[in-house]
This record gives C-alpha cells, structure tokens and sequence, in this order.
C-alpha cells in the first residue's frame, strides 16, 4: 500500500517575487506553498496555489486557511485585520510566523525607530509628527537635514519629503503640505535626521521556533534613488573604498548583536532583515523587514541554504539550515533588475556571463518596478571580472520610476 | 504600457522527478514549463502546466503543443509515432531535442551498442540474440558470465538474465524461457559478456544548438541490484580504494573523448549522460541516456550550472552555463532515496545534518521507487564527515525492489 508523499503545506500573503522564491525553495523539501494575492498573474501562481482574492476578503481567507500547517507573508502591510480573521479561522491548528508584533513595527517608521531604541540599538535621532507645529518643534530639536517621512506603507522612497541642511519656513511648509493629510486630519509622520553615511548594509538573520539564531554575513548595499539597486556580501569583502579606519569585522558583530536583540525580543520566528548605515566607525539602524528581503536574494547561490529556504525551515519549525557562504572565501554579487527586461524574450544577455545566475520573477515591465535580479558567485577576482557586465545588464534594464521627493 | 513578461514554454514529455527539477530551474530562467503525462498527480504537476493524457492520444499531443517553443522529454522510452507526431504538430515551429536519433539508440541496448563500437568507443562484447541457437552461437563466441537482455525497454536492472561462468545447457534455456517472447515470435534480445570492473562511472555532458560542449567532471556512481544509490564527484576526489595504477585523470579524459564522439555522431543538443565501467586502467560505455540523469543530480549545489539549467538552456538555444564544480577543490556526494521516505511528513532528520539538501519529488512510496535523493557538498573533509549519516538515512529508506534477476 503506497503512503502519502510528504505534504507540509505553507500559506503566503501576497504572491510576489519573494513568495514566488519561498516556493521554489519549498518544493525540494516537501513543502507546497499557497499564495493569497488579488492579481490573477502573481508572480508565484507559476509555482505555488493561487487564491485570488483581496487580503481583506472573508471568503479567500477562509479557502485560503484550508489544511494549511503554517502561514507567513512577503510584505510587511498585510492589514492587522486580515492576520486577526486568519488566527481565528485557523484556531491555533497552524500559527503564523513572523509574529505579530513584528508585523506592526515593520508598518511603522515610528515604532520601529522607538523599538531600537528601547533596545539600546544605534538610531538616528528621529521625532513623532503630527501637525507642523510639531515639525518646526522638531527640527529645533534634532536639526538638519532631516526627512519627513509618512509612519506608514512607505517603501523605495515613496512618501518622502527632505528638509535640506538650514531649511527655510517655506522648505517646512512645503514638505509638510507634501505630505499632510487633506482637510487637517492629523497626519501620522515622523521626522529623521539624515544620517551622513559612508555605506548602507544589512544583516539577515534566521531564528527558529525553539530560539536558535543563525546569521549571514553582513550584507553591503547600494541604493539609487530609493530602491536597492545593489547587494554584495560579504560586506568585508567589499570594503575597499572606505574610508580607513573601519574596521569592518566590528561593524559586522554590532550589527549582529543588534539584530539578536532585536530577534529576541519580538521571540521571532522566521528570516529577519535589518537595514544599517554604517557612518564613520558606527552602525546605526535604518528598519527592519519581518520577512526574506531583497538584499538577501544573493543567498539563493552564494550561502549554503537560502534565506528562502531557512524562513520555510523555520515557520515550518524544522531544523535551519547553515548560513554561511557556499565555500570558504567566496564572496557573491547581486544586481536589481528594475523597470523593465531588456529583451523579455531572450535572457541570452546575461546568460553568457561566466558564473551569472538569472532569475526573472514573470512580471511585466514598470517603471521602478523590480522584474528580476542577476547574481555572480565566485572568487573576489571572478566577482570582480563579471561585475561591469552586470552594471551594464542591470543599467540597460534601468527604468527607475523617479520618487516624487528623492531622500537625502 | 507594460510589455509582456519573458514568456519561454518548453514542452515535456514525461512528468517524473526529472522534469520536475527541469521546471524548477526554468522558472528563474524566465523559462515555464508544460508537461505531457498520464498521471494525474505526476511529480512536475506541482511546478509546471500539467496535460494529463496518454503520449500516443492525439488530442493530449495537440494540447501539449499549443504555442510551446521548444520540446524535450525526461526519458527514452517516448513512442516514435509520438515523436513523429508532434512533429507535424509542431511543423518546424519548434524544434524537438535531442534528436530523434539518440532517443531511438537511448531505446535499445543493441543500437547502442552497435554506435558505441562503430565510433570507436570501447564496449564489451555483445551480440544480437533473436533465437536460442543465436543465444548459443553467442557464447561461444563471447563467452561467460554474460547477461542477455532485452533490447528495449530495460532499466534499473529489469529484463535482464545471467549466464554464470561456463553456464550449462540447463542456465541457457533458463535464461532464454526469462526473456524469449510467448509462443515462438522472434525475440529482440542481447547478449553482453560481464565486465569485470572496478567502478562505475558517468559523464554528463551538454551541447548547444551550435555545437558548443561542456562536460560535468566524471561521475563515480554505485548501484545496488541495478538501481543507482549513490553518485559522487568528482571521480578522482573518490578514487582510493581503486587498485593502485588507475590514472583517474587519464580515464576522465578517455570518457570525455568518448562522449564528445557520441554528442557530435547525434549532432546532440542537451543534456547527455554516458554510463562507463572501470576496468582496470580501462573505460568501457556501457549505455547513453539522452536526458538529465540522476548520476547529475548533484550538479544542483554542486555545480556553477546544474544539469537541469543546461539542458534547458541548451534546448531553448541559450548560451551554455559553467559545468565547473562551484568551487576549485570542492566534492559533491549524492544518495538517492529508493522506496519510501522515513517519515512522509518530517523532513527533519535530513535537514539537521550540516550541509545536505534534501530534494522530495513529492511522489508516493513504494519498493525500488525512486522518491527523493539528499546531496551533500564542500570540502572533501566535509563530505567525508557527513556520509555516513547520509548512508544511514538513504538506508533507512531503502525499500529495493528485488529484481528478478540480479545481474552480474
């Protein structure tokens, strides 16, 4: 009498790139995916089960939350009210991970900036806004340049006025009136200093159910008008072009003593994304992401398990897999492709770079948009040979959609 | 406007493990595929456009084809006609790979060999058995131990009969009433003499549309009772335990030659895969299989561009990807999972052994079914201190099917 294949079923909100790659990821190990996602063509309906259906609706959360051992999400704004309905339907049978707190923070600017620094993690000053007399309160207090963020569903630069170095009652009211609420609602903003940076990192870190944490390598980024355009790892590696002085291996253990706290005290479960500038010899937090983040796409080649799959390992409560990278010394690179594809019929471009790895997410090209990503894994010398043709793939693929107010 | 997402669609026949791991590394690629099988719930359902039909049912061919852009197959056993068929379905529209010709001597062991001898490829001695008397005229002239076989069909040991060492009149009839065909219609059969070997072996090799080769470093591989168990690379990093005077880098050149012949006779395009015996300092073909093989399963971690990543690529007329370990000096090791999985719904055991993947193909257990494999890769240090707890969880698994005859 034959049995059953295995059959761990994982539930996702939202069906994009990153639960297009949870899937993915899952299938070797026995674990389907179902996605919920109102687009009839999600990226991950590829390779996973598809719900149609909006995040709020009774009805696909109900199909949805059939059978399923464990739920999780790729975006951090999935409504507070749709995790509620989901809980309730699932009765404790299968939990849901990332925890809730974790969720709530990642949503808010504010919360997230108070939480690091209730943990004694690095922030830049920062101030609750809600009407202008606050804004002009607050940059008295932590000065200039400054950016007016909104608390809320901001992400690659979206929402966002820059106050400039001395700025102007009109520079004031002209960030406000950028973002204020019509009519005068309170507005839930918060104001930041800039931080003057010499790099931006992450570090990405997995914690499973019983409390074990591992780490990748820190992470060196590169943003370009908002949205990550680069990712090298590890950040040691690409450090070069600092300014001397840094010691890199003190900037990595920080930024992992940071996130451990962080991980600990939300008694996460899942991968983890914090987002750091590193400014002079400091690390000072930027957010968090309760989930597998783009910056860690490299890991699909470059670390022994995958962020995708250690954040299946650890919502499904088996054991995690090593974070370290494939071998010994090798370093990995990877570049965003945003906007569009060069040519949506023949990834031939890239193919014919030694040691690229392509990976398209099925998505039609938009401005800013990211539709797939390139990742070279090998020796700092193979690494550093490929680079300039991924520059000039990722360049030609380049159709950023400019933010309304770039930051700094 | 948005243009439309890269949109390849490869056609599959077959929806086995095979093309299942075919269609996970196309998605990244940008590359979907479709797959033609009987079985409602083939392994590649899960991951690819599923058409559920016979191979030879003309309407499930037409479905098949709609719009594909290239089509391949996951073993060789595909019916001719269907070929043939789809063909003047497809009209030239879309190319079919690998070539006809390598499927129709991947079918038949005598084809094979016949080809193995005229390229000048060493192979054992064989002949052409279609009656007991050219059953006896055989062993005169080839001598024991020897298996007669079916031409067709075979694989995994099955259709096979022994003639043990100066084999009787009695082992003679024996062996031919195994395999001769009811009544007195004309069987397809052949007889091989034994090889005396030491190891085993396999090249897997790719060739582009335009003739471009790559080669995978030699394989060792070790069957029991006919089925692979496990498969380990490269060959040379295996080899001390080989009777001294074996020059592995001398034999990996020979097997290369030898597949590079056989790719250039078929004017191949995809993925091949060569099985050698080791005989002494010798290397004899013993069969081709014109498809992914599992002695490549490994290539997925193990090296710069798996197997299945080639053939696609070489079967859509991409470029070719690197086929070099991931990094100079590493090893892989593969062990197959035959008969049930330990525990269906707990993958755990595996994936706390540091530096293994498990690859579930989400089948149902039965004996001498091939239902996942679990590879392990790094340093040789590495993979020689996790085998043994792979060798423990394969044979917690195993769940052979005894074949009839066992050869050799």
């Amino acid at each position: 009498m034959p049995t059953r294949p295995s059959a761990i079923t994982v539930g996702i909100l939202g069906g994009g790139q990153l639960a297009r790659m949870l899937a993915l990821a899952g299938h070797p190990l026995g674990i389907r995916s179902r996605v919920l996602d109102p687009s009839p063509d999600a990226p991950a309906s590829a390779v996973a089960q598809h719900i149609v259906g909006d995040y709020t609706d009774p009805q696909a959360l109900e199909r949805f939350a059939r059978g399923l051992d464990a739920v999780t999400f790729e975006f951090e704004n999935v409504p507070a009210s749709s995790v509620e309905r989901l809980e309730s339907i699932l009765g404790g049978r299968a939990s849901i991970f990332p925890p809730h707190a974790s969720l709530a923070v990642g949503q808010d600017r504010l919360l997230e900036k108070q939480l690091f620094r209730s943990l004694g993690v690095p922030v830049t000053a920062f101030a609750e806004v809600g009407s202008i007399g606050d804004l002009r309160r607050s940059i008295d207090a932590i000065g200039t340049p400054a950016i007016l963020k909104t608390r809320h569903l901001g992400y690659d630069g979206k929402g966002q006025a820059p106050l400039p170095r001395g700025a102007t009652d009109a520079d004031i009211t002209r960030a406000w009136h950028v973002l204020a609420n019509p009519g005068d609602r309170p507005a839930a903003l918060i104001l930041e200093r800039v931080v003057e940076f010499q790099a931006e990192a992450s570090m990405l870190a997995v914690r499973s159910r019983d409390g074990e944490v591992r780490m990748y390598p820190l992470v060196r980024n590169d943003h370009d008008r908002g949205i990550l355009r680069r990712s090298r790892a590890p950040f040691s590696a690409f450090s070069a072009d600092l300014p001397p002085g840094i010691d890199t291996e003190d900037l990595e253990r920080r930024a992992g003593e940071a996130t451990l706290k962080i991980l600990d005290a939300f008694r996460y479960v899942g991968v983890l994304g914090v987002e750091f500038f590193v400014s002079g010899n400091e690390i000072i937090a930027s957010e968090i992401a309760p989930r597998v983040h783009n910056s860690g796409h490299w890991t699909i080649e470059g670390s022994i398990t995958s962020q995708f799959e250690n954040h299946l390992r650890a919502v499904c409560g088996l054991p995690l897999g090593e974070t370290a990278m494939r071998f010994q010394g090798g370093v990995a690179a990877m570049h965003n492709l945003v906007g569009r594809w060069p040519d949506p019929t023949d990834p031939a471009g890239v193919l014919a770079i030694p040691g690229c790895h392509l990976h398209l997410y099925g998505k039609s090209a938009r401005p800013g948009r990211k539709v797939g990503h390139v990742t070279v894994v090998g020796t700092a010398d193979e690494v550093a040979h490929a680079m300039p043709k991924l520059e000039s793939i990722a360049a030609a693929a380049w159709h950023g959609a400019q933010p309304p107010h770039p930051p700094g």
